[in-house]
Order: C-alpha cells, then structure tokens, then sequence
C-alpha cells in the first residue's frame, strides 16, 4: 500500500483534484481504461451549482442538488475516492501533499473550480454572503429567514426596513436568478407567513457594475431579463459599483447607498488555487491556469486543468471560456479521451468548444435563452430553462424530487423548505 | 403593540410553548375560535421526530421531516408565531420571559417535550450522539459517513474496526429503527462505496438494559423484532447498562465492552422543563408535570402541559402516557377542545386516551405492528408502518418527497442522502 492507503498498480496513476462539473466528467471518461484513478475532493458529493439560489430561497432541499461522489464511481473498477484537501503540489517530484497524506501521480489534473471573488474587500468578505457552496446557501436562507423574524420584533421602522432589504451585488446569472426567487417570495410567500408585518416594505435590489446584467448573453436577453425583474419589482441598479460594506450600510461609487442586513455578493469568481502551481507565471486573468489546446498547464507534459479554472485562449475566446458548467463538462470529457490516449500512445486531439448557449431564469414563467441560432424568452425558455436543468442533474431521485418540488412550487406558489435548520445568526443578541 | 410586538386584542391570550405534536394538534383546534393564540418554538419548524432515524442514515432529506409552523398557521386569524427561547415563567404575574422579551398570558399551555436523558452522565452527554433534533441527526449522518472515509486510511486494524462499529444504546423505537437502517447500509450500500475496505467487519451493536427489546411492546413484537435484528447481523445485548464511554471505549456493568468511536444514546428521554415552573413538586417521573385529566398543571387553573412534558396518571397509565406522538397530539386536540369551552364558559371534558396501538420498523419488508385486538410482523406491517407515517407527516410535497424516495430506496437498495454537508470531526486532525 502506497500513502493514503491507494495500492501501487501497474496502471498509470491519474489523480483529479476536484469532483465538479469537470472533474466528474473527465472521471466518466476514465472508467473501464487501464489506468488507475484517484479522485480527490473536500465534499463527499458533487454539487450542482445552477440550483444552489433554489436552495437559498427554500424552493430545493440541499441533498437533491448534491450526489454522492462514492456512488458516481460505483463499479469503476481501479477507482479511488478520498475525502481530503490537497495542500501542496510538489511539480518537480510528481507528488502532492493533503490533509491525509502525499501521493504521486503519473498524471495530474486540476478541476479545482473557482471561489467567489471579494477583490480584495475585506469587510464584504466577512460580512457580506456567498453562495457558492451547499452550506453557505444554508446559511443564506437561514439569514434571510432570521431577518423576517426579527423584522417583526423591532419598532424601528429604520431598523426594520434594513432587516427587510436585500442587496444582491452581481447582475449574472447567481444574481439575476436569486434576485426574481426573492421577489416571488415577497409576493407569494411573506404576507402569508407574516401577516402583521408590512412585508410590502422588503426591498430587493439588483446592483451590477455595467450597463447590462447578463452581460455575457445577448443584448435582447439582458433587456428582457431586466424587464422581468422590474416587472416582479425588482429594483435594477445599472453602471454602480458597490465599494464596502460594515453590516450594516452597502455603499457604492455613486451617490447611492443602501441600509441593508442582508449583502449577496455575486460579483465575481476566481480560480481555487493549490501552492505550488500557483506560480505568477502560470496564471492568468482570474487565478486561472493557462492552459494549451490539450488542456495542459503550460510548462507540464503531466499537469493539466479543465473548468473554471483552465484559461484556454482560442480564437473565439481570447480570455478563455465562460466559467460555467458547459465548457467544464466538455473539457472534462475531452481531456478524459485524451489522456487515454496518451495511455495509448496516440497523438493528441484539441479541445473545440460546441456552444450549446446560455440560459438564466427570473421567476415562473419568466426565462432567457440564447442559443447559437435562436434567441427565446418568456414561458417556453423557463420550460426548456427547466428540462435542461433536470437533464444535466445528477441522479434519477434527484430529478424526481426536484421535478415534483417543482410541481409543486409552482401550482402552489410556495416554497416549503423555508426552514432555519442552523441558525446562522442568533435573534436578539 | 405589547411585548414582542403582539397586538393587544379582546380575547383571552393563550400562549402555547413548543410546536411539536401536541403544540400543533393544539393550534388547529383553536383556528378560528375566539381566542388570540401566541406559539413559541426556537425552531421556525415542526419535526418529524419518527422518522429522524431515517435523516441520520441517509434515507430521507432532513428538508422533507420538517414543515414550516408559519405554513402550519397561514389563514389563522389572531395566530402569532415567535421565534424564541422561553426562559422563565411568572405564574404569579401571569407572564413569560423570552429571549425577544416579556408578554402575558391568560392561559399557558406548556408543550415542550422531552430531551435525551443522560442521566447525569457527563462523558456520554459530551462524547455520545443523541439523535432528537435535526441538526442532531445530521451530525449523526456526517459522523458515520466520516467513520467510513477515515476506517479507509489507517492500517491500525484496532483503529479501523473501531471506526467502523457502532453502539446503540436503548432497544425502543428510535434504537431498534437506526441499528436496522445501519445494518441495512452494511449490506446494500457499504461494499458498493467502499470497495477498498472490508466492510464486512463493520458492526452494528444494540445495547438494552432489560431483558427485552421494544419493552413498550407485545412480547411476541419484541421477538419477532429482535429476530429480524439478528437476521441481518445486528448484535443485541440484553440486560446490559452502558455505564461509560471516553469517546473510544464503552464499559458496561458487565464483562463486556465495546471499541467504538460512535455511541448513540438512544437509552432516555426527559421532560424539557423551564424554570418557574420546575418546582420539586410540580415533577413526577422524568421531570414531567404533574396534570389532572384535563391536563391542567396540578395547582394551577391557568396552566396546562401535553404530550411529552405532561404526566397524567390515570388506572390505564399509572405512570402517564408513552411519551409518544400518538398521546401529544390527542393530549393537544382534547385540550384545544376544552380551552374552547373555558372561554364560551362549559364544563371541561376529561380525557380519555384511545390506544391506537404501536409500531416499530427493522429493515425492508421487516417491521412490528401491535393494534389493540390484532398484532402481526412482517411484510404486512411494514406497509402499514409506511402507510402511517406517511398520513401523519405534515404537509402534501413532503408526503410525496418521502413516498419517492422510500420507492426509490426500496427497489434500488440504495439511500443517496449520504451527504457529509457540515462535517461533524474533521479528518485526521
């Protein structure tokens, strides 16, 4: 037995460090070839990022976005999956170092993803909200409840009105998507569930620093997006910045501010990191990797990285593909075909994104789609907005659950999870 | 506005402290009476406790054992639900102390349930696992699945048998149920997700002080239950008492002990009582309060106690009702009832306890039902069992939630809410 009890094979060792969209795709790809696989990943699951607004906002349970990782590589034979967090990568030695050992590879590949980026901000940082993982949506939904709580205890009508506005700071798709989830609870949820409070008084309010939100789709899109979070109301703050936060006031590179408990912040990613390949040569725009046409990090015949966080400059994408699932997936597959053959001494194919396009949705009824050829918005791209979300969910449970909270959800106007499970701060303090 | 920013109205203010079964039984009954109703629970939720067993073994989502007490109340008129912690009772001024403040009752109705009983044993009370809240269940749920990912990278034979055995302590429901679903996950899932370990050592062990399992139940229910057990592999010690646990060591006041690195108290429940009413003569057995049969607080007209927290002795029940759902919830209609007719000035009714009788499941297909004229094992119980609860859980999506996931786990063998989303110990620390 080798470190971290993975036996010496006769294979050649892949490690993949990172179980999301990339790293499961890739490991797919590998089952059944003649090498051995270690999978490395600090969850035990795989989380389904698209949908983690729906748990913020009490429309899913946690686990039917999250699969167990263990039961993705069910049957594969030469498989290993171990639950740590790698530290160091030692290049030159092909090993890397993690909270339960060190292992060597033959080959390596980083699908690490990407964080939330604060840019620095300190006070945002520790003040503000996340939500690019499964708990820190947890949290969010459990904050955002606890706020409506204690909005009905307070007689400060300034104290409650801050307790009741949400500042959501990012006008993506993270952003866009939890802005419309909030506003459809304010309309079908809050006065139901709080009917001696002026819930009428919640505030939801979208900042985005340029002209468009959505900017990375296409202009019709960005337009009817903004149109439907006006319409469920909304309030889109175009061309702001926002420059601090203390906890209690957003403020912003304008004359605008907000009193707000509650700061989202949605408004930038960068890539996870590991020392030892971190050097400032390596790394691009974001953190990211660079990567050649074969997803190799440049310098290493060995190393490679797909996803969020591998900057692949194309012609079509000087600055690397969207950090989005799509392109992840299809490196992550990509790069699994490759590496076999290289197993098998074959030359190397280059990686060539097929844009399947985007997609973000406002509320029931209310989607954008743009796809290479056609650009669609309104009832049919919220259900093809929701086809393609079930279809790309791991797990049949997971999609027959999600489906029939769905269902639900929408003959009901209701969101039942709506459940402080740990509280994230206490009330009266 | 009073306190806590509860209108004052013209009706009598009843305050009912605790939104489990007979706190909620109770607040259907007082919908549209006239009466104001004020609910306290410090979880903005109703819990499922029958069926936490099956959070912490991955079966069900904690999400789908949980309702909304705000959805519970939604259409009520002069229902209030707050957020709180009672601290104290004034039964002299006719008041309660919060954490969120003061407010006055004309009637309390203490519903507080029970807790795990250590009986004064502190090293348990810190290094066991109870399991009757959610959050509880959860780190059950990750402590187990950490056990597995930890069994996996140490040579120490001691050390991974330790990991991977389990001791339950108590033989009623809640012990029987979770060692049934362990050994259940020992057989379908384990070999699956850990094919590197031999998860054929893993042990399952229910500790029970007296000389049978399911004491609340048919000799032949205790029988049959302990036969299933042992067909699939469960070990059941009899008349032993754990007396402690230093977090790797269980002693008994036997000869037997056990290496585990989980031990779950499932051996006693308490009453959960609050100060100003937890006078010495106030408690009987198990802290509980003492009622009369209208279960009214012995000494006071104003005071009532249900479910869990109430010890109504009767010829049937010497010792109070099971400190189970069934006596709650009728404990809490009947008391709904007869608050109604103190405030339209009737005589109040006594209460009378229809056994419906008591059930407990092992495994698939295996479970024990005890009716009072009929009592059967098996096949046939097992659907009743599911059937059951299915009715008495609150709320249509979680009904359907459940009823798909239990079909899916049944034909599939499978329970896929093995999810470490907060972990409970940190590997190799």
């Amino acid at each position: 037995m080798s470190a971290m009890n993975i036996p010496q094979s006769s294979f050649p060792r892949i490690i993949i460090i990172g179980g999301g969209f990339g790293g499961i795709a890739l490991a797919k790809k590998l089952s059944k070839k003649e090498v051995q696989v270690v999978l490395i990943d600090k969850h035990n699951y795989h989380t389904f990022q698209p949908l983690l607004y729906q748990v913020s906002t009490g429309g899913l349970e946690p686990d039917s976005i999250a699969y167990p990782i263990r039961k993705v590589l069910q049957g594969y034979p030469n498989f290993y999956f171990r639950l740590a967090e790698v530290l160091q990568i030692d290049t030159g030695k092909r090993k890397i170092k993690t909270n339960i050992g060190e292992i060597q590879y033959n080959y390596l590949v980083v699908a690490t993803g990407s964080e939330t980026n604060f840019f620095g901000n300190k006070n945002i940082k520790t003040l503000g909200m996340a939500m690019k993982t499964i708990p820190q949506s947890l949290n969010l939904r459990s904050l955002i409840l606890e706020n409506f709580e204690q909005a009905l205890l307070t007689d400060d009508l300034h104290e409650r009105d801050s307790l009741m506005n949400f500042v959501i700071v990012g006008g993506g798709p993270t952003g866009v998507e939890l802005a419309g989830a909030l506003a459809e609870i304010k309309k079908g949820i809050l006065p139901k569930d709080y009917p001696d409070l002026d819930t009428r008084r919640a505030q939801i309010n979208l900042i985005q620093g340029s002209d468009r939100i959505l900017p990375a789709m296409s202009e019709v899109a960005s337009k009817k997006a903004e149109q439907f979070l006006e319409g469920l109301g909304v309030h889109v703050w175009k061309n702001v910045r926002v420059t601090d936060y203390d906890g209690k006031l957003v403020t912003t590179n304008n004359d605008i501010s907000f009193n707000s408990e509650t700061l989202v912040w949605a408004a930038g990613v960068k890539a996870v990191n590991i020392e030892g390949l971190d050097a400032k040569e390596l790394l691009s725009r974001g953190n990211r990797l660079k990567v050649n046409r074969f997803n190799q990090v440049e310098g290493f015949n060995e190393i490679f990285a797909v996803g969020d966080v591998a900057q692949m400059e194309t012609e079509a994408f000087p600055n690397g593909h969207p950090m989005m699932a799509q392109p992840a997936m299809q490196q992550g597959e990509h790069l699994g075909e490759n590496l076999v053959r290289i197993v098998e001494n074959k030359a190397l194919k280059p990686f060539k994104y097929r844009d399947k396009g985007s997609m973000a949705t406002v509320g029931r009824n209310k989607a954008v789609v743009d796809l290479p050829k056609f650009k669609f918005q309104g009832v049919f791209a919220w259900f093809v907005w929701m086809f393609v979300h079930l279809y790309f969910l791991i797990g049949f449970r997971n999609r027959v659950v999600v489906f029939i909270n769905w269902v639900y959800n929408y003959i009901r106007f209701d969101r039942e999870a709506r459940l402080i499970i740990r509280p994230f701060k206490k009330i009266h303090q």
